[in-house]
C-alpha cells in the first residue's frame, strides 16, 4: 500500500497547489490588485478552479481511494493516514456529486449577483435583486438536489461549510441557545447601554494597526509565518502552514473596528499556523469546518480580547499610544464600552450577546425560502418582522436591513450563516475545557501570556487539521458532545456580573 | 479556420493563465511573503510550471498548428492572427526540443546553485562555487545540444533571450560599439570625475518612493495598470496588460538607486502597458526579447532620465521635495553627478559609458566557457585580467569581481548578459527615429511633457508586443537594420559636450 499512499498524496499535493495559487491570486485580488487587472484576474481564477476540480474528481482519484479501502479500515481511527484517505474520499466523493458545468453556472451567477448587490445596497434597491436572488435560491435547491437523501433541503447545503450539522440538530442547539438569551437580553435591555464614547475619539490608523499586530504577536500569531494587509472586507487566508494571512479594515473614529477585526482574524490564522506540520500538502491541512474555525476568531476575539483580566494587561499599554484620547479613561470605562450591549441593525457591529440573534433571523429565513414557505420578494417584510420580534428594533431601509450581508448575493441560499453562532457556542465548549483543565489561564491573561491558553488549543483543536470531523474534534477536545450550555454559561455569568443582574 | 483560432486562443489562453499565476507566486514571494511561505511556495511554483510546460508541449497543440498552417501562409506577415499562430508556433517547437526531465533537473540545479551563492558571495569564497558552476555549464552545453544546426554553441542559448541574434552577429555589433567607446573613455579619463556629493546626502525613504512615483506617473506609468513594491532585487513582472507591476529598492545615502531604478523598471512596464490589448490572454502579449525590453529601460532612465532637458523640468520639483539636501545645488552640478563617468567594479552601479564594457566582458567569458577555452577554474583570473585591460581597474576580491551578478548562479551560462547592451543600443536607435519624426521631443520633455516620446513608442514598438521578431521590429519602427551607430552618435554628443571634448 506504500506506493498507492505514495501516489495518493502526489495527486492530493497537485490539488492543494493549485487551490493554495488560487488563493494567493484572490488574495492579492482583495488587497493590492490595480483595478485594470480584474478581468484577467477573474479568467485566471477561473483556469485555476477548473484545473483543480478536474483532478479532485478525476476517476483514478476514486479508484485509488477505493484501493486504499482495505488499507484504511485496518488502521485505528485516529491514524494519520486513514484521516487522511477519509478526508480525500469525503471531498471526492462530495465534487463527483455536482456537475461540473452546473458549478461554473452558478459561480458565473454569483458573480453577476455580486455585482448588482455592490450597486443594490448603497441605492437602497432590494426590487433589482429579486430576480437574481430568486435564481439563487433555484441554483442553492438544485445544488442541494444532487445530494439525494437529505431530511431538509437545507442539509446538503450546510453540509458544505459545517459537515455533519443538519437543521434538526441546528435546531435543537439553537432553540436552546435562544431560550437562554432571551431573558438575558430582556433583563439588560432594563438597564441604560453603557457609554462607550471612549471608543469613538480620533485615534489614527498607523498607531491602531502597530498596537493590532503587538496585542496578536503575544497571542501568538506568528508574523514569521504569515503577514497581515488591509482590505475592504477582512478575512483570512492561508497558502500553506507556513504562510497565513489575515487582513483588516481601520475606521480612525471606532477604535473597535481594527483592533477586535484583528484579533478576531488571528483567531482563524492561529488555528492553521498551529495544524500538524506533517499535514502539509493535503486536504488535512485546513480547519474542519467554518463553526469550529468561527469557535477559533470567537474565542479570541471576545471570551479573551473582552475580558476583563486581558484589558487589565493591555489598557495601560493601549493608553500608552493614545495618551490623548485615553488618558482619565477608567478600565472598568474601557471595559463596559467594548461590551455594551444594545439593540442594534447590522450584524457585524452587533455585541457579543445579541449578535446570536442576527444569526439565527438568517438561518431561519434562509430555511423558510429553500422550503418554499418564504418568496423572495416578501424576505424584506419577513426581516423587518423579525427583528421587530426577536431584537425589538426595525431597519428604516433595506440597506441596512436585508442587504446588508453579502453572503446571499455572492454564494447560495443554505448553510451561510450557523457557522458563526455555532462558533460561539464551541467557543466557549473549548475555553471551557482548557480553563478546566488549566485554572491558571485566566491569570496567565492578567499577565499578558497567552501560551497555556495557546497551547491547549493547539494540542486539543489546532494540531488535528480537518483529522476528525466537528463532532468527533469536540468529543475528543472536550470530552463531551457539542452543548450550548458552556456559552450560555459563559454569558450569564460575564453578563450577569457587569450589568449586576 | 475559425473553430481551429478559437481552439488554438484557448489552448494558450490557458497556458497564460497558468504562467500568469505562477508570476503572481513570483511576485508575491519577492517582495511581502513572509520566511514560512518558502518550502510550500516552490513546490506550488513546481507545480504551476510543470502544467504550463505538459501543456505547451502537448502534441494536440503542434496538431492544431499543422492545421491552422496553410490558413497562416495565406495572411500577409502583419496580420495578427499570422503573428500569433508564428509565435504560439514559435513556443511549441522551442518547448518540445527539451525533455521536461531535463528542464526539471536544470531548474532543480539552479535552485541549490542560487542558494550557495547567497552565502559564497559574502564569504567571497568562488572554490566552493567551482564544482557547482561547472555543473551549470555542463547543463548549459546540453541545453544548447537539444538545438543541434547551430553555428556557435551560445547561438541557442542567446536564441532563449534575443530569439534570431547569434554570436557572429552580435559580435559586429559589440566590436563596433568597443571601437566606437574605447577612445571616448580614453578621453574621458584624462579628465577628474564630477562631483556626485550632491547626490550623497541622506534622503529619507518614503519622500525618494513618493517622488519616484509622481515621475514615472508623469512619464505614462499607468497605476490603475500596475503597480509599485520594494523588493531587494528590482524587477518588472507582468500578470496581464492591465497588471503590470514594477518593484524597487532604497538607499537613503544614494539618491540615484531609487529613482534610477524606479524609472527603469518603469520604462519595461511601460512597455508591456502598452501592447495592443487584443493580445491579451494569448503569447503576443508580452516583450519581443531581452534587448527590446531592455531598450525600454535603458531609454528611459538614461536617454531621458538623465538628460539636461528632463532635469532643468524635474530638479526644481526634487529641491522642493530635498530642500535641505538640494537648496543652492546647480542643476547643472546635479546632471554633471548623474552623468559622472567613472571607472568601478560593479555592472549595475555603472555609469551609462562604462556599463557597456562590463557587459562585453562577461559576454566575452561566457562565450569562451562554452567554447571550453576557459575553464571555471580559472574564471576569476581572466575576470580580472579584463577588468584590468578593459576598464582599467582590478577587483580585490571576488565578491565584487566574478561573484557579483547573480545570472551564472541562478540560471544558465550563455545568453544572459548580451541583451542589456544590445538594450542600449537599439533604446538610442528608436529614440533617433522617434525625434526625427518628432523634433519637439527634447521641447516637451523640459516641459514634463513625455506624451509624443511614449506615444511614438506606443504605436511603432510596444503595441506590436511578439508579433515581430527583433530585426523586423527595429525596420518597422525605424526603417533601418539593428546598428549601434545612433548609439554612438548619441553617446559621442551627450558626453564630448559634458566633458568639452
Amino acid at each position: 500500500m506504500h506506493s498507492q499512499m505514495q501516489e495518493l498524496k502526489r495527486l492530493l499535493g497537485e490539488i492543494k497547489d493549485i487551490q493554495s495559487a488560487a488563493a494567493v491570486l484572490e488574495w492579492d485580488q482583495a488587497t493590492l490588485m490595480p483595478p485594470g487587472g480584474a478581468a484577467a484576474r477573474a479568467r485566471q481564477l477561473a483556469t485555476l478552479t477548473r484545473l483543480a476540480h478536474e483532478r479532485l474528481t478525476d476517476p483514478s482519484l476514486g479508484k485509488l481511494l477505493d484501493e486504499l479501502g482495505p488499507y484504511e479500515s485496518n488502521m485505528p481511527h485516529d491514524s494519520d493516514e486513514a484521516g487522511l484517505i477519509r478526508a480525500a474520499r469525503y471531498d471526492f466523493e462530495q465534487a463527483i456529486r455536482v456537475p461540473a458545468g452546473f458549478l461554473a453556472e452558478f459561480s458565473a451567477h454569483a458573480s453577476e449577483a455580486y455585482q448588482a448587490w455592490t450597486a443594490a445596497r448603497p441605492a437602497d434597491d432590494f426590487g433589482s435583486m429579486v430576480p437574481i436572488l430568486e435564481r439563487t435560491l433555484q441554483l442553492s435547491r438544485r445544488l442541494a438536489e444532487y445530494f439525494p437523501g437529505y431530511e431538509h433541503i437545507a442539509d446538503p447545503l450546510i453540509e458544505y461549510s459545517d459537515r455533519g450539522m443538519t437543521v434538526a440538530e441546528l435546531r435543537i442547539v439553537f432553540d436552546e441557545l435562544r431560550q437562554g438569551l432571551t431573558p438575558l437580553v430582556k433583563a439588560i435591555d432594563e438597564h441604560p447601554p453603557f457609554d462607550d464614547s471612549c471608543l469613538r475619539r480620533t485615534f489614527p490608523e498607523q498607531a491602531q494597526l502597530a498596537f493590532g499586530r503587538e496585542v496578536i504577536e503575544r497571542l501568538g500569531f506568528d508574523f514569521a509565518r504569515g503577514r497581515q494587509d488591509k482590505s475592504p472586507h477582512p478575512f483570512m487566508t492561508g497558502f500553506s502552514l507556513g504562510d497565513v494571512r489575515i487582513t483588516t479594515r481601520v475606521d480612525e473614529h471606532m477604535l473597535t473596528q481594527a483592533l477586535m477585526g484583528t484579533i478576531h482574524e488571528a483567531g482563524h490564522a492561529m488555528y492553521e499556523q498551529g495544524i500538524n506540520p506533517e499535514f502539509e500538502g493535503t486536504p488535512l491541512a485546513d480547519g474542519v469546518s467554518s463553526g469550529v474555525h468561527e469557535s477559533q476568531s470567537r474565542l479570541w476575539e471576545n471570551i479573551v480580547g473582552r475580558s476583563r483580566p486581558f484589558w487589565s494587561f493591555f489598557f495601560p499599554r493601549l493608553q500608552g499610544v493614545f495618551p490623548d484620547q485615553l488618558n482619565g479613561v477608567l478600565v472598568e470605562t474601557f471595559y463596559q464600552a467594548i461590551n455594551r450591549v444594545d439593540k442594534s441593525l447590522i450584524r457585524t457591529e452587533a455585541d457579543e450577546l445579541t449578535y446570536n440573534l442576527h444569526v439565527m433571523i438568517r438561518f431561519d429565513l434562509e430555511l423558510a425560502m429553500l422550503e418554499g414557505s418564504l418568496a423572495v420578494r416578501d424576505l424584506p417584510e419577513a426581516w423587518r418582522e423579525r427583528y421587530r420580534s426577536d431584537i425589538g428594533i426595525v431597519p428604516p431601509d433595506n440597506r441596512d436591513g436585508v442587504l446588508q450581508d453579502v453572503h446571499w448575493y455572492a454564494g447560495r441560499i443554505g448553510g451561510a450563516f450557523q457557522g458563526y453562532t455555532l462558533g460561539n457556542v464551541l467557543g466557549a465548549q473549548f475555553f471551557e475545557a482548557a480553563r478546566t483543565a488549566h485554572p491558571e489561564i485566566e491569570n496567565e491573561i492578567s499577565s499578558g501570556s497567552f501560551e497555556t491558553l495557546h497551547g491547549w488549543l493547539r494540542e486539543h483543536v489546532y494540531t488535528h487539521g480537518r483529522k476528525y470531523t466537528t463532532p468527533e474534534l469536540v468529543e475528543i477536545a472536550t470530552g463531551k458532545p457539542v452543548s450550548s450550555e458552556p456559552y450560555l454559561r459563559y454569558l450569564r455569568q460575564k453578563f450577569g456580573e457587569l450589568y449586576r443582574l
